[in-house]
C-alpha cells in the first residue's frame, strides 16, 4: 500500500477510511498518540514508543484495548503491507465514542484504535536548522502526548511562515520544547536539556541523546534554561523521532551554535548509527 | 429525525455520519465550535452564538466556506427537520484535510463544515447545583472556543464523581471559569465576574447576566476574584448556553450561597423570560 489508515480493525489507503462521527475525538480531541518511524520494515523504538503510549493512556484514564505486545504486532503487520519500508509509523487511541456530545467519560467504553503509516524517512541529522521563538501558551499537561494540538499548529505554521525549521517554545524566558521536537543546548562540553515534567513531552530521541552523552563521556544536566542561553550555546539541538539530533544556525534571524562542531558530529554519528544499527536488514 | 450529524452537505443521524480519517480535527483537534439551544425550532441567541463562532474562527485563522447568514440559514434548516423543536444545536469548523498528518495549515483549503442537533432542552435554572473546584490547567487561548477540551473533559469527569454539576476552574486562587461554564458571584447586591482575558470564554448566557443586571439596577464588576470569594458570596452562579443561571448550594462539600435568594430570583426570572420571548411560538 501506498499508505495505510487503520481504525478499529478495518484499514484502507488513508484517503477511504472514515470514522464514525460518534467518535470523542471529533468534539474533544479526547485522545492520545504516538508516533516513529521504519526503516526497513524494522520500526525503530517500537518498546519505549509504546512503553510511552501506554503512561499517555493511563494518565488520562484511557482503557487501552490491546496488551503492549498485541499492539506491536498489529503495528509490525500493519507496516508489512506498506510498498516501502521506510515509514511514518504513527498511532492513536481516542477514549470510545458518544452518540451525543458529553463531556463525561462514557460508561464502559474501550479505545478507539487508530494507525496511520505513511513513506517518510527520517530528516538528514547533518543539514543545519533555523528556528524561532514564541511564547509557550500550552496547557500544563505537556508531558502527555495528546492530540490537544492547536498551539503546536499554530507555532508550526509561524516556523513554515518564517521559512524556519521549527518553534522554541518558553514560559516567560524559560525554554520548554519545541512545537513537535525537544530542544537542548551544549555549553562547555555539556548536554543542559530541561528537565521532565509536566512542561515538555518525554521524548525518547531525548532520551537517546542523553544515553549517547552518557556512552561518549558528555556530561548532562537535566535542569531549566532560558532564551538568553540559546544564544550563548556553543550548539542548540532539536531532537524528535524524524530529527534524531539537529543543529540550528540560526534562532530569530541570529546565528546560533557552530562552537562545538566535533562534539555535535560524535553525538550525531552515534545517534545515526544506534539507529542504522536496529533497524538493519 | 431523532437526532442529526451534518459534515460538509451530508446529513444523516449522527450514529450514520462518517468522517473522512483526513479531517485534522482527527490528528490536532484543529477546530473550532459554538453551541445554543432551540425551542419551538427557534434558535435562541443565533445571532451572537454565529458571531462568536466567526472570531473564533478568526483568531485560529480557520477559513470559513459560508456567510453569517448562509450559516444562519442551515441551521433553522436543519432544525427544522427535527421530531422535536427543543434541540442542543451545535456547530462546529475543522480546518480542512490532509492526506498525511502535518502541523502546518494546509494549503488553500477551506475548513469543514458540521453540526450535531439532538434533543434536550435548558435546565431547569430554579434548581440548586453542587460544585467542586480544580486548579486550571488549560492553555492560555480560552477565548477560543476550540475543540482541544481534554481539560474540560478531566474537569467534567471529576464533577461527576463527585456527584456535582460542575467543576469551578482557578489559576492559582484566581477563578476563570468552569468545565463548560462561566462562573459568578453576587456580593453585597452586585454581580461579581472575571473580566474577559485569555482565561475564559465570553459566555453568551454570561453577556446576557450583565444586561439583565443592567436592566435589573444590579451593578456589575467585571474583575478577577479568588476561590475564597466563593465561599463567602452572598450567591454563586454558573451560567451556560443550557444553564441559564443556575445557582450553587455546595462547593467542595461546603454550603454556599443562599444569602440573596431575592435578587438571585429576579435575575433568574429575567433570564428565563427573555429566554421564552425569544423562543415563542
Amino acid at each position: 500500500m501506498k499508505n495505510l489508515g487503520y481504525y478499529n480493525g478495518t484499514c484502507d489507503e488513508i484517503e477511504n477510511v472514515l470514522i464514525p462521527m460518534t467518535d470523542r475525538v471529533n468534539f474533544f480531541g479526547d485522545g492520545i498518540y504516538d508516533a516513529t518511524y521504519s526503516r526497513n520494515y524494522k520500526i525503530f523504538s517500537l518498546d519505549e514508543h509504546v512503553d510511552r503510549f501506554y503512561n499517555s493512556a493511563k494518565l488520562l484514564e484511557i482503557d487501552l484495548p490491546h496488551s503492549k505486545e498485541d499492539l506491536k504486532s498489529l503495528l509490525r503487520e500493519l507496516v508489512s503491507k506498506m510498498d516501502t519500508g521506510e515509514n511514518f509509523v504513527y498511532f492513536q487511541a481516542t477514549r470510545g465514542s458518544n452518540t451525543v456530545r458529553n463531556h463525561v467519560f462514557p460508561e464502559g467504553g474501550k479505545a478507539n484504535i487508530w494507525v496511520n503509516i505513511f513513506h517518510k524517512e527520517i530528516l538528514d541529522v547533518y543539514k543545519k536548522v533555523k528556528l524561532i521563538t514564541m511564547e509557550d501558551t500550552r496547557f500544563l499537561h505537556c508531558n502527555i502526548k495528546t492530540v490537544n494540538l492547536i498551539p503546536a499548529v499554530i507555532a508550526s505554521q509561524r516556523a513554515k511562515e518564517a521559512g524556519c525549521f521549527e518553534t522554541v517554545l518558553h514560559r516567560n524566558g524559560r525554554v520548554t520544547e519545541c512545537a513537535h521536537s525537544n530542544v537542548h543546548i551544549i555549553k562547555d562540553g555539556k548536554l543542559i536539556t530541561a528537565p521532565l515534567d509536566n512542561l515538555i513531552l518525554p521524548g525518547i530521541a531525548r532520551k537517546h541523546i542523553i544515553k549517547a552523552c552518557s556512552q561518549l563521556g558528555i556530561g548532562v544536566e537535566e535542569r531549566p534554561y532560558h532564551v538568553e542561553d540559546l544564544f550563548t550555546a556553543d550548539e542548540v539541538l532539536v531532537s524528535s523521532a524524524g530529527a534524531l539530533c539537529l543543529a540550528a544556525e540560526e534562532l530569530d534571524g541570529t546565528p546560533v551554535g557552530g562552537k562545538a562542531p566535533e562534539v555535535l558530529k560524535m553525538l550525531q554519528d552515534k545517534l545515526v548509527s544506534d539507529f542504522m544499527a536496529e533497524t538493519a536488514l
